[in-house]
């Protein structure tokens, strides 16, 4: 079809979504067509990811979908949404898994999960959601500025769920209360009068870096020194935890209690407690953080900070198409409250 | 639209796929039709689970259908596998999702995941499965008569993942050599010189008896007696599991193994030896079934047998498309092997 000009006379009367739900314009896809001088079918072209447009005119109609904000209307989405991992792994997954699907099932939406193996180009494996045309995309941990991109004009509402990096202001992302969850974990063991504790932190996620922060600020409203060299960095693994307690419990002057970052840190303490002969909570007292189910079944059941997942879950999958209807949702990002699960391996320090 | 008479002579060319793919006649939908004495159209209303036709007409179509084997032909379906839960379990229910997905999507089809809650009526939430249209229906544990009526009418194939209850001869299903796996771990105990093996066995689904047949021949293969006092039947509970324990550890003849039909009931057995002081596996040896990812991380390690999960996932994705393209697929049911993994919870019994 030959690119004719198409005015603006007869916009298709689609609103402009904004990712905020607050668009102040009401950009259709005339509107682009107008801008960019060309049709409306070449604008429809560009959307679909069709072949048969010039480099030259897609990079200029591209441009003014991400500077207008413009999304497809979602008339054309199937009755899907699409839940995507990075990684899907044992445990933390069947519980956002089982979350998303009981909020999708009341309202009659299939839920689709696709894996970004780590040995695909991500942009390459988005190809395969964007033409399923899922109603929305949750997307576990990370969505990279690129598939953001690619998602907003296909006109595919997405909400990042636990994100694992920073997010530009305006992201849709649902996550936990991870500083408040470090902090109680925290205000547990000092409660219990513990004064010599150690974290087993990890890498330089936000999540990672929030959980630490609680630590710190409880120490610090308890009047408690933060020293260094009790705060260990390591992977988010149960090896790597087992190394760093091994470190941490070998010392003189070893901690009397632990917080780890996550569960299978914690795991790796108690293997390192094992090994040198230590009883928990005897002698040392272990939180974790996430409480997936095994945590209650080793020797003895966790102490550790609950993750609000099948929450967590509802509130993704109720805002990624309220986004898509272009609903003025009060919030496009939202933590949701942990809560501390005492179970035994938490006790007061030897005197 | 009116019913009338529709010849045989102009045969839509669909081939009958029987769910063996060895369906002797080319039933048609004419075919259908014909025999019913209805037009083409008000059979594919009653395919298409439309109400525009009477009880009656209904009835006799779908009589014909049942009686032919007819499957609608494929070319109308998503792109679309759906694996269906009746209960969506920690870390079970991941490698099974991970597993398909890695197929389907080398295979460039989505991955559905549905739950038939508890409270749903299974026939009620198949509607909603019947309405995506996938490609095939991959049902964990079960699907019933009804269920796979509805699916052969609607020419969707499907695969029973893992069955636990007995299916009649000619439904596809995978699963796993739970007879061998249950020798195999009876055996090792047998070979390191336990006499007093006891065995904790599940409910009467078909993988729960094949698994406890297992330890019974390789009891009776090593001349060692089959004690009905030292097999104890209950649920696949790490709390029943414990219960079962407690009574077989505090005889006085107790025994000095225990095989458990699941991991979970082998969890309960480390809980009762260590409310009883048995160290495990210097007092007692334990073995369970399946190697859930946790049991890999409880002290001592358990040994078990292994579930070929991702293995099935990957046969069970490729069996039903295959049914569904007609092809002669050949076997419809297939155990995949188990493997022993030996860890830590085993030894020689104290002399």
């Amino acid at each position: 079809m030959p690119d004719s000009r198409s005015g603006t006379s007869s916009p298709d009367g689609t609103k402009g979504r904004g990712v905020r739900g607050a668009g102040p314009a009401a950009v259709t896809i005339a509107y682009i067509a107008e801008s960019a001088g060309v049709s409306v079918p070449t604008v429809s072209k560009v959307l679909n990811g069709r072949s048969d447009v010039s480099d030259e005119t897609r990079a200029r109609v591209e441009e003014l979908i991400h500077r207008y904000g413009y999304r497809k209307p979602p008339k054309n989405r199937s009755n899907l949404v699409e839940l995507v991992f990075r990684e899907l792994e044992s445990m933390w997954a069947v519980e956002i898994i089982r979350g998303v699907e009981r909020v999708a099932r009341r309202n009659k939406v299939g839920v689709l999960v696709s894996e970004f193996g780590l040995q695909d180009t991500p942009s390459r494996t988005l190809d395969d959601t964007l033409g399923r045309r899922p109603q929305c995309v949750l997307s576990v941990s990370q969505l990279s500025e690129e598939e953001r991109g690619q998602l907003k004009a296909k006109g595919i509402p997405f909400v990042v769920f636990d994100p694992n990096e920073e997010l530009p202001d305006g992201v849709p992302f649902v996550g936990a209360t991870n500083w408040r969850g470090g902090q109680a974990a925290t205000r547990h063991l000092v409660g219990l009068g513990h004064r010599r504790i150690a974290m087993i932190s990890g890498p330089d996620h936000p999540f990672c870096l929030a959980r630490s922060a609680g630590y710190t600020s409880a120490l610090t409203e308890a009047g408690l020194p933060v020293d260094p060299d009790l705060v260990v960095k390591t992977l988010l693994t149960r090896d790597d935890g087992c190394s760093a307690a091994r470190d941490l419990l070998s010392r003189p002057d070893r901690p009397t209690a632990v917080f780890t970052a996550n569960d299978m840190q914690a795991l790796g303490v108690y293997q390192a407690a094992r090994e040198l002969g230590l009883r928990i909570p005897e002698d040392l007292s272990v939180v974790g953080f996430d409480d997936v189910p095994a945590v209650a079944w080793v020797d003895p059941p966790l102490t550790t900070v609950h993750q609000p997942l099948a929450e967590m879950a509802v509130a993704a999958t109720e805002l990624a198409p309220a986004l898509g209807r272009g609903e003025d949702v009060p919030q496009v990002g939202v933590e949701i409250a942990t809560t501390l699960t005492v179970r035994e391996s938490t006790a007061p320090p030897k005197t």
